[in-house]
């Protein structure tokens, strides 16, 4: 198991017995379980699964590593009664993946046990892609470009948001996805402006902008990607914007390269769109780490102390958004690399009027 | 704002000063709120909804009876530099949502702050449909009906399961869902003896059963259900367990009304399972709560105290396994009425052979 070295390194640092991992992206990442409850137990040279009878024959088939204990909630008294914890133990939790209410339940199944929380715990080793994994950010970004190239040849007027999302999503699905990686934004004319606008009736109209941000899962990793497109002529004022926009994402991905803090990322792109006095109309953070989960550690923003290393994969993401007018982003999944990072999409940046 | 009365009863039970509403679903339950970021702070005659930049616009339009204020993370922070908590408040908490990082970020931003965690603070309340919330429910319920009887036509043996889901998906967008309500299972052959299977390459088969179990989400509410058909005759053994899964679930729903305990409605479908001998392949528990969530509070399972109340709207789905050959469910969502209940589908529940 490839987690062994690291788990006794947190378990030696932190004078633990053992660590609960409950974050279920974490899990996978450990011993392969996909179930959506379960929790693993991880000690020197032991690691333990606990899930329920749903999940049985799939635990079988797919857990590498560890035990598989079949039982029912709450899972401290399952494990308790499976003897995997008594009151001598010294537990490392995830505290931003545990509730206070399964803390209290540990506490109380587990009288005297001691409860070590330790942020952050995992997010730096989960950063760091293996080469199977960025294989598979790769097949769901490639799925992410087709679909993309397809669904612009069905862009016209008239055409209700709702049914190019639900376009791009059935695309997604025949082309491998197993799902969607986040509800689809396709948002028109002034839903572009709302940064997480949700498609509705809305029918697209000439003369307007079109934000399409979409991304699917593919054997457990996530594509990410937005593109902000013109049906018709665009005024001087979204040009302006766009090139604005464009130039920011493209120097914050030159600047991308292992070593390089987040917050130095973050501030490029907002150096970059002060230069045309736009950073006001940017309202969220530039991006963020991508890979079993959407959204993962690190955030790419101006607070973050986070620093980028190679085989991370992370979104670039600058935006602009004119309440009442219209909204325009563009969003690439990155791959660090020693000097420079890479662009996962090939679709391009320029302006498209459609 | 109807939560009015249902705050100052917490409030003056539990001797606090403020509630912290930290699940979405209940904040939007309360203020109208949909976004993905946001904490209510409830106080007699004051709801303060905080949120980030992203919703500012979204927020405005849609947050009834609450003030709104836009900041950063963490929101705790945030809170104190609104003056909207000080250090002499005794604040009651969700403890089963609120995570162990997010308390000792509440405890370290407001030194002195008394923190009140109260279980299920809110779901007896949420559970309860108004006219509005079950008008909602019955759009989605009659999406997922028009899909299924839209799916039933074009199940043939050589469509690939992921092709299927993906058409499911795609019908609910289009007619008006705005999201699925859960990642759609089509399990064929033994896959259908996984309970929680996700759609994959493998191709309809001529004499195997197909379960389709989908929901979507219609103006925040969602719909719940599943059918299990057959490809071609099928096996005795297979009708024998289809007959004990349909009983078992028309029993249950026969029993739903107002005052039963879930638990009793539990024992009642393992009961009928158990005159087939079938009760040891009932894997999972017979249902949950359903409504701004797929699964709500109460579960419906033997270790549950809960009760059932006119207006809760709740999922029956007994089924039953058998590892590598077969699994059977059937599903229906059900709104509690004073003597009985309804089901929301029509679509029948007798054996189809496709």
């Amino acid at each position: 198991m490839p987690a062994d070295h690291l788990i006794r390194d947190i378990l030696r640092s932190k004078d633990a017995t053992g660590i609960i991992i409950s974050h279920l992206p974490h899990i996978r990442w450990i011993c392969g379980f996909t179930g959506s409850t379960g929790l693993l137990i991880a000690r020197e040279n032991e690691f333990d699964l606990l899930t329920n009878s749903i999940y049985e024959t799939q635990a079988a088939s797919e857990v590498c590593g560890a035990e598989v204990h079949i039982g029912s909630h709450p899972m401290s008294e399952f494990a308790k009664e499976e003897g995997l914890v008594d009151s001598e133990d010294r537990l490392v939790i995830q505290p931003e993946y545990l509730t206070v209410a399964e803390l209290t339940a540990w506490e109380s199944a587990v009288p005297g046990i001691s409860i070590i929380p330790v942020e952050n715990l995992l997010n730096k080793h989960v950063a760091v892609k293996s080469v199977e994994d960025i294989a598979g950010m790769r097949r769901a970004q490639a799925i992410s470009d087709t679909v993309f190239k397809e669904i612009l040849q069905q862009i016209q007027p008239g055409i209700r948001e709702s049914e190019l999302a639900a376009r791009i999503n059935y695309h997604h699905l025949m082309l491998g996805a197993s799902t969607m990686a986040f509800e689809t934004i396709v948002a028109s004319g002034p839903n572009s402006a709302l940064p997480h606008a949700r498609p509705g009736e809305r029918k697209l109209q000439p003369g307007e902008p079109l934000l399409l941000d979409f991304g699917c899962m593919v054997d457990g990793f996530a594509s990410d990607m937005t593109r902000t497109v013109h049906l018709g002529e665009p005024s001087k004022k979204f040009i302006r914007a766009y090139g604005a926009v464009e130039m920011a994402q493209k120097r914050a991905i030159s600047s991308a390269s292992d070593g390089i803090e987040v917050s130095t990322v973050s501030q490029i792109a907002q150096d970059s769109l002060k230069e045309f006095g736009l950073n006001d109309f940017f309202i969220h953070s530039v991006g963020h780490g991508i890979g079993l989960e959407v959204h993962e550690w690190p955030r790419i923003s101006s607070n973050s102390s986070a620093t980028l290393r190679t085989d991370y994969t992370v979104t670039i993401e600058p935006g602009v958004y004119f309440p009442g007018e219209f909204g325009i982003r563009i969003e690439d999944t990155i791959l660090i690399n020693s000097n420079n990072c890479e662009r996962l999409s090939t679709i391009g940046r320029d302006l498209l009027a459609i």
